[in-house]
């Protein structure tokens, strides 16, 4: 029996969102059976979310801050989220909300768009290994190697056999991180077919956000089907218990930043990263300074 | 007679920010002649500083969004924040405070260490190089290649023939980034001796900030002249019309977020970026959105 509560290191028992969240692994995937405006496990509503996320951020913060001290004393672990869903699911928005828990200086974002010439030049994990955060870092992926078995499956960019080898070298690929002591977060932000509309039309009725449309937006939702079915592909194939995936319902954007930040905050309580101990003598460096 | 005024896009007269912080361009520099407590051109006192960056705030968060739309129909260009100063000179503290304004996959952000073995075995500017913010970003250095005329200067890492030749080629390196439409933003932190003391004293005196601290921080501050001496040098021999140093006094935390955040918002004004059209036919996308 999966437990759904946890000791955490408050001392207070706290469901865990990774339990309720988790695809599980080895079985196959059904999106339709999630609803994409749940809130599971979480606040009651908007207002009550948004009093969570402000009870979160000050956990996050120390736990980066410790993170990243940590790695200046030897420790070389580090997490890495790595977020993929549909058009207008709200990738960029997370990527915004989440670092405005942290420092920025121990984050490392990055954004994947269509490979450039130099990039396509080389095999697909090349660019995604070369952006990796360092010992003590927060890395943000904002779409990653997974785009090479959805949009390079349905647009049939590569041949059907190559995609088949891709699953199992991302699953090496992603072993290899965690065996490196990188945390890998894989959220796939699950939006509704709906909500995708409402976005895409508000974005047309605002000229100043017209930059982010194109029309080839439209014909990328004419092809949700195909997507679905990609991403249900890769979220079984490349799920293991180490690197899982987590489903967010991602209608509500309230709800999306709140169970992001609450998996960002249960992995980092995990890894309970601890300030180094100086090795210096800090009564003789204050005499030093006041010395000085 | 330089002007102190200017008329901003807002169409209101403000005073510009960047003629009183700007150190002449072709004179020598007597860092101590500036008050590094002092707050040219703010406002006056902690409370109103707070309250006047609220007010900057969505301008610059608009601002970035329209860089960085513009980039995505060609415009090229973009905006590097060169951060120096002596330690705790708040060079960390002021990326976190920038990076707030923005939206940080617009940002790129980089803070350079002693260099790696592989960074060491490649000219100095190889490092700074490919980490420049590319067409519609914000790149932020914390620290840069005046590493290699500042410690190396002072440390005597280089022979002194190789640093004189050094100012030279960042001077040939920046004109290259300003003739490739990088807006390059130089800002020299002025912290004060005593300052100095006081932030490293509360390091101590805190377990939690231990990290931050180490025993080689009072020997660098040993060589505090030396330092002084090879900042004048520096932002002398490395100043020009176009890529000129600002002096930012630093001993007061909201002088500095402030003067910064006004700093950024007079260049990207200059810059006037905007929204680019979109090369669809609203009516037609809408009608196919809805129909879908």
């Amino acid at each position: 029996m999966p437990r759904t509560k946890a000791k955490t290191k408050t001392g207070r028992d706290e469901p865990s969102l990774r339990r309720l969240l988790r695809l599980p692994v080895g079985e196959p995937v059904d999106l339709s059976a999630y609803d994409a405006a749940g809130t599971p496990g979480g606040p009651a509503g908007k207002q009550a979310g948004l009093a969570a996320i402000a009870t979160l951020a000050p956990r996050l913060a120390e736990l980066q801050e410790r993170l990243y001290a940590a790695s200046t004393a030897g420790d070389r672990r580090r997490l890495l989220l790595v977020l993929q869903g549909m058009d207008t699911s709200g990738k960029g928005g997370t990527v915004k909300h989440v670092i405005g828990h942290f420092n920025p200086s121990g984050c490392r974002v990055r954004a994947f768009k269509a490979p450039t010439e130099e990039e396509a030049a080389h095999p697909f994990l090349w660019r995604v290994a070369r952006a990796l955060p360092e010992p003590g870092e927060i890395g943000i992926f904002d779409r990653s190697h997974y785009e090479d078995v959805l949009i390079a499956r349905v647009r049939e960019l590569v041949p059907r056999t190559e995609i088949e080898n891709r699953y199992g070298e991302i699953a090496g690929f992603e072993k290899s991180l965690a065996d490196g002591g990188v945390t890998v977060v894989k959220v796939f932000l699950h939006l509704s077919y709906e909500e995708q509309r409402a976005r895409l039309l508000r974005r047309l009725d605002d000229p100043e956000k017209h930059w982010k449309f194109n029309a080839g937006d439209i014909e990328e939702r004419a092809l949700w089907p195909a997507y679905q079915e990609a991403y249900e592909i890769a979220l079984r194939r490349c799920a293991t218990d180490r690197t899982p995936w987590y489903l967010v319902p991602a209608d509500r954007k309230w709800y999306r930043n709140w169970a992001i930040s609450r998996l960002l905050l249960e992995h980092l309580e995990d890894l309970d990263p601890r300030y180094p101990k100086g090795d210096f003598d800090v009564a003789e460096c204050r005499a030093r300074l006041l010395a000085s």
